[in-house]
């Protein structure tokens, strides 16, 4: 198979990372920070150390608020239920993912929170423009999970920070494709998933700032304060309720320590194969490619007179290419680009991918048109 | 080292669900039910056929009402959050764990339920004792994982059955090791983790019965609607968003054949395994048990004139010998029986322990009454 598809999960995991998980798997079964017993103290350790990798790469400022989810999806509404009170306004963008959509829409039609969507063109201007006295939070998808579009984070950061507004991050296409700095850049509130670009097992991750005040999401045990019927108010306990995902955090140290050495490259290498990819897209006069100028490693396209699925459907069947056609669960984007009856192609590289497998796509596509 | 701690997180895989997991992480590296490729085509059909065989085990009746969630706690809270609303009123134990408890009290604190925490000597009649026209949810932990106690489940199923009130049991200690049948039990809401008794990865599910009218609680991609920016109302989707953890859910299936296959072995297996444990703890004069009559393979003792962190430290270090001494996250029942001070030392058991080492814990437990 060539597998096109890593925007949905990494399709590439290096083999210690696998090889870490297993090993835990079979070595250090048990329940970290609930007993004291050999394995569940070496467990804890094994936790700590990876809440410092993730820390310290992401620049966060606190180890403590490194936690630990089942997926970026749990991350963003641990986020926005923990932290959005009646009376907040929120700004996001039609860039996002139906992981930030539902559960504003879903704050909004409650009556707790107003909402802005912007349109992701002049992204900047437009979240400006919304600003008012009640605006708690802005939340912009950093990298779009359809068009491979890059949002000046930087910018925005600073806005936040200058006007005491809470700046959240979806990272679920940037991190471990492109630097993410919390303190350099001002976010508050960083959501990723582990299995796509940073090389883990399936799951996520939240990171906030130290200036971030959140409720817990998840109740339960955490092994701490046991008489305590309320929810523990320290970090991580107060969001980290029931048995952890071991095997995925103690082999997560080892993929957040191969993006910390390859960020560059894997940066260089996706902006290359992206450009290659484009380019010679370009070439097919029926394809209509969304957002020529990205180098996140995603590029989607429009193949005149077929429908997306029917074009992954022919890679699928005939060249056992795997893309993913339809919408991608990002609604806004398809509207605001036209495409909301056919959907989009979308190839979504890794690093791991070569221009010989882009040579297939091609040619297949080639196929394609003179079928 | 010798494993009694298989209440927090059991200790034994078979080596066919660690391969199953392995394999997927290997071979099957993707996003099922989002892309129409190969292995999302194929990734989708394995965890058809895992909902299927934990639906045909417990007994829903309903294929699509197994929701996989992260951990047993996120299963809880999951049936807490969707299913009660303003006015409610629950009936719980002291027996609970905080997964139950303390999602419990931030809904009483927040006015939205009233609550009533039943003792769990006469469970039965304490909570017929209790209820009221508003009572619209029962809810009871099967198996302390504090005494190893097991409650007569199908009473107060019949009992709510009867006077339309949901019933949920907290499965988290008996799944795998007694028969949990929903239909015959009249169980509308399971929950139970995958990596105690029923021998998976670290995960939950929340099993649900057709009767049961509940609104999502994680909101975000499900694959499906893209266009609807509230949570889709179909099961199982409506409360599985974002990527599902694809290792867990394909061996899982591996895993609930096997328990299937042996579950009155294992019940028996333990039955016995406690009966001798209990009996030899019985020797010791300065050794109180909690709870004589189990079979669950928890035993927990309070041992004169150690504090249960004391106990559990001298055989972590002297034998190498993981048990968990202190609270157990389930805080009612040591003010019950006014363990709250010391705490217990528990033993868990799984079917894999054997006499021998319950030998050495015994020889270990009377040097250290000589020390």
């Amino acid at each position: 198979m060539i597998y096109f598809d890593n925007a949905a999960t990494g399709g590439f995991k290096p083999n210690f990372v696998l090889e870490s998980a297993t090993d835990t798997l079979k070595h250090l079964l048990c329940n970290p920070g609930r007993s004291a017993h050999r394995l569940s103290v070496k467990a804890e350790e094994f936790i700590f150390n990876t809440r410092e990798a993730v820390s310290n790469f992401f620049n966060n400022g606190s180890i403590e608020r490194i936690i630990f989810t089942k997926n970026c999806t749990e991350s963003l509404n641990t986020a926005f239920f923990g932290i959005l009170k009646k009376g907040d306004h929120v700004i996001t963008t039609t860039l996002e993912h139906n992981s930030t959509l539902r559960p504003l829409t879903y704050l909004k039609n409650l009556g707790v929170i107003t909402l802005d969507i912007v349109d992701k063109e002049n992204l900047y201007e437009n979240v400006l423009k919304k600003v008012n006295k009640n605006t708690r939070l802005i939340t912009v998808n950093q990298v779009s999970n359809v068009t491979g579009e890059e949002q000046n984070i930087k910018d925005l950061g600073d806005f936040c920070s200058k006007n005491n507004i809470l700046f959240s991050v979806d990272g679920a296409q940037s991190a471990g494709h492109i630097k993410i700095d919390m303190k350099e850049q001002n976010i508050d509130i960083l959501s990723i998933p582990t299995h796509k670009g940073m090389y883990g097992l399936t799951g996520g991750v939240l990171i906030l700032s130290k200036r971030v005040d959140i409720s817990p999401f998840i109740l339960g045990g955490t092994g701490t304060e046991t008489f305590n019927l309320n929810q523990p108010t320290t970090f991580p306990e107060k969001l980290e309720s029931g048995t952890l995902n071991l095997p995925l955090i103690v082999s997560f140290f080892d993929s957040v320590n191969y993006v910390k050495n390859n960020l560059d490259f894997f940066a260089k290498r996706l902006e290359n194969l992206t450009s290659i990819l484009i380019d010679r897209l370009k070439i097919f006069d029926k394809i209509k490619i969304y957002s020529n100028k990205n180098k996140s490693g995603i590029v989607s396209f429009d193949f005149t007179p077929f429908s997306s699925m029917q074009v992954a459907d022919y890679l699928n069947k005939n060249y056992d290419i795997a893309v993913r056609g339809g919408y991608h669960c990002a609604p806004l984007v398809h509207k605001s680009l036209g495409t909301s009856k056919n959907g989009l192609v979308r190839v979504s590289l890794a690093p791991e991918n070569n221009e010989n497998e882009l040579s297939v796509l091609i040619s297949a596509l080639k196929n394609l048109s003179l079928s």
